[in-house]
């Protein structure tokens, strides 16, 4: 085994946790991170949450300091770029503020990430258009909606990290009356809810008929007319064409049918990985993410791919899948640290298990949903709906619960889930998780001993009432 | 198959739930329901919060009212006992208001419940002595906490069910202004919550050392300390000899040691399946309860029993257990009434799941907790508990989150674990269940990819935390 350094690119989720397991249970060799930016190991989910103004300090969403790096006895070196890898020198090159060098390794993690989609939207240059990804937009999006008479940079809580000339530049200005969120998915949906906490109008465009897709239509009505209660304008299957702005300052987003002036746009509209630095050397997948095996090992020996610039196994479909979500980023970082220090560990499978915040509804999803893509996958799928309440019906606060259940009509096995609802709703699709990665029949399902107490579930949790309405479908 | 009546002991969740499956399915036979009481289909669970004034009418807790069972076709016959079964002859011989009749069956399902243990505890027929087992116990109670200058018996939503002129009694008399729990398990520690909430002193008594026994100690210790954060007071390890009273009224209980006055107790130590009836017809298991198939069948020839009188096969040991709880007695009675009507469902198996509430504190279990009975079971056990925030640290709200998960360190398989929170920790042990269900190993369950978003979930839900840590001990 090589004693040369383990080396990884990009100081997040992935990365870190890769050096933190690494370094504790290997002595004997360096473990050094390489860290573009300045931020290091922060909760990108915290973002709305620190916009809307539940999280105090931009430094409360970092889960690692560098302090705490460094005495995990990883050499972080922040504001280092890796420009170039070779892969058969086992060398990578990087620009740091004291100039470029060469840095051998043993074995590599590319933890590069992702970016957030911009391209598709003209305008994004002008001031108050927005994305929403890493800790600088956040604090400049909040500095935006505060009074400039009585905040300031400092109380953004953005210690050395922050971008403070351009959270100072939009603290300067008036804050904005109106928003135009483009994009209904994780991003436009927490978003909705943080703006609607100012005083501002919140317009949310959706090019699709239907905000959080990836939920499936269940949940997407459900949130859709949630989201309209909660006073937001909703403006489905109406593409933005462009931003329209003066000055280079925004003044308003232009639709094919008509224009809306705002103050302020946010685009969410995804994300792209960051495969650029390595797309020569290693092999990319369908996905355009990094192709890896099931150890996170790309097809080039010692050279590792992990977190939103890598590809995982999909446990449904066994096919390999694009997921750029937090638990898949640290769990397969956190194995290859291991993998590289002498016991492999698989980087195991992913679902797309996910949860949203929608005010006050609760949002789940995973696995297959979406029936087309299931067929696609060679399944037969048969799908079902049912409403049922959190909670016995005599107990107060029992909220209606919206469960979908996919199924293989062929063998039974259940393909996926998506659920919604004011009470506990998120956390139940845990269960269908789970029942997904053990491959369960909807019979199996549906006989689950799950627990019952009146102020927190029927005798028939409503995930089993849909497997029963799905079972009964199937025979 | 038989043209007789399918025949139906006790019209409670198992009895109905079957009799309204068969009868959805059959139109050639009927379906006769013989209930001795007045109450049919009510929700045992739900009374705690009918005394302590969340639920407003005892007939709110019904799941089925007569007329609904008449809807359905189910021949539903209150206040009519079976006091005789011979299964050669295939008869039942029923006591009813109108004398007593031979009623013949082609298939018959023994659904006779349980009942609240009241033995060990000398003293238990005078006033102000109760137990909490079905519906005119819950009205009795309320009725003697509520002030008799307002309240009225009518008030109690009892409708033509309730046993008025105990109620009557009881709500004549001053109301008490201290209780003695005798027994620390569901019942016990819902009721100090349900009593709690009136303006009395209340003492829970626990023979063991520790409450919610089943639940494991983690459990137990964090709501021992939040019951006394909550004022109750804990006699733990200090059995009540006896209670003693004069001229028939409570006065106080006997410990050992010494007295204490009180006007009221409530005896919750366990039950005891009710299997006098067919006890000499069919064979019992070790518990007590009667044994059973995986159909639910006895050992008789068309004679199934379900429900808190019967048997059903642990998920983890696969031995024969008895689990009096709400959701595996519906599930077997729907199942047998699937069975009866020639489409043979079995009833499924249990991993004593179970919930509780306790004040603030969300309570879950499912499989072995126990180390000793793991290993009476043939498992080697080991066991961790963590405690882990419910939610990402930054985001307000996040409660810690107390899992206990034990694993076989033989085979790695998980064999049950436990939990406890105030933040949206019940429903998380249905992962735990669905789990067991699938016989996931530690190392598999570590790979879950449950869902992460701030408000629900940290990136590692504390069961994952829980697993890595239990992992790391097996290897």
């Amino acid at each position: 085994m090589s004693t040369d350094p383990f080396v990884v690119v990009g100081g997040d989720a992935a990365g870190l946790s890769a050096a933190s397991k690494f370094a504790r249970t290997t002595a004997d060799r360096e473990t050094i991170v390489f860290e573009r930016g300045r931020w290091v190991s922060y909760a990108h989910c915290g973002t709305p949450y620190f916009v809307k103004g539940e999280v105090e300090n931009l430094t409360d969403l970092l889960s690692l300091s560098p302090e705490d790096a460094a005495e995990r006895g990883i050499d972080l070196r922040r504001e280092h770029e890796v420009v170039a890898v070779d892969t058969d020198a086992q060398v990578v090159t990087v620009d740091g503020p004291d100039g470029t060098f060469d840095q051998p390794y043993g074995d590599l993690l590319v933890g590069t990430g992702a970016r957030a989609r911009t391209e598709p939207v003209d305008g994004f240059h002008l001031d108050g258009v927005f994305k929403l990804h890493g800790l600088d937009d956040a604090g400049a999006i909040r500095a935006f909606l505060m009074d400039p008479e009585t905040a300031t940079v400092e109380g953004l809580g953005g210690g050395e990290y922050l971008d403070e000339e351009r959270a100072a530049r939009y603290l300067s200005m008036d804050p904005p009356e109106s928003v135009a969120i483009i994009g209904g998915g994780f991003v436009g949906v927490e978003m909705a809810e943080a703006f609607s906490s100012f005083d501002i109008d919140v317009h949310l465009f959706q090019r699709s008929g239907r905000v959080l897709k990836a939920f499936g239509e269940a949940v997407g009505e459900t949130v859709e007319s949630h989201l309209g209660e909660q006073g937001v304008s909703l403006h489905l299957g109406e593409p933005v064409e462009r931003l329209r702005g003066s000055d280079g300052t925004l003044e308003g987003v232009v639709c094919s049918e008509r224009e809306l002036d705002v103050d302020a746009v946010l685009v969410g509209i995804g994300l792209k990985p960051n495969v650029e630095l390595v797309s020569e050397q290693v092999e990319l997948g369908d996905s355009g993410a990094i192709a890896t095996d099931e150890y996170g090992q790309t097809n080039v020996d010692n050279v590792y791919a992990a977190g939103d610039c890598a590809e995982m196994v999909n446990t449904v479909t066994r096919r390999p899948t694009w997921v750029p979500l937090g638990l898949p980023a640290n769990r397969a970082g956190r194995a290859i640290g291991q993998t590289v220090a002498g016991r492999p560990e698989p980087v195991g499978e992913v679902a797309e298990t996910a949860m949203v915040k929608a005010f006050d509804l609760e949002c789940g999803r995973s696995g297959l949903i979406d029936l087309d893509e299931a067929r696609e996958a060679g399944f037969d799928p048969v799908s079902k709906t049912i409403t049922a309440g959190s909670r016995s019906g005599y107990y107060p606060g029992a909220a209606e619960t919206t469960v979908t259940l996919v199924a293989d009509s062929d063998s039974g096995r259940l393909l996926g889930g998506s659920i919604v609802g004011e009470d506990r709703a998120a956390v139940r699709i845990d269960i269908i998780a789970t029942a997904l990665a053990a491959k369960l029949t909807v019979e199996e399902f549906e006989r689950l001993d799950l627990g019952y107490a009146p102020p927190f579930s029927p005798v028939w949790d409503p995930v089993l009432t849909a497997a029963k309405v799905l079972r009964g479908s199937i025979e």
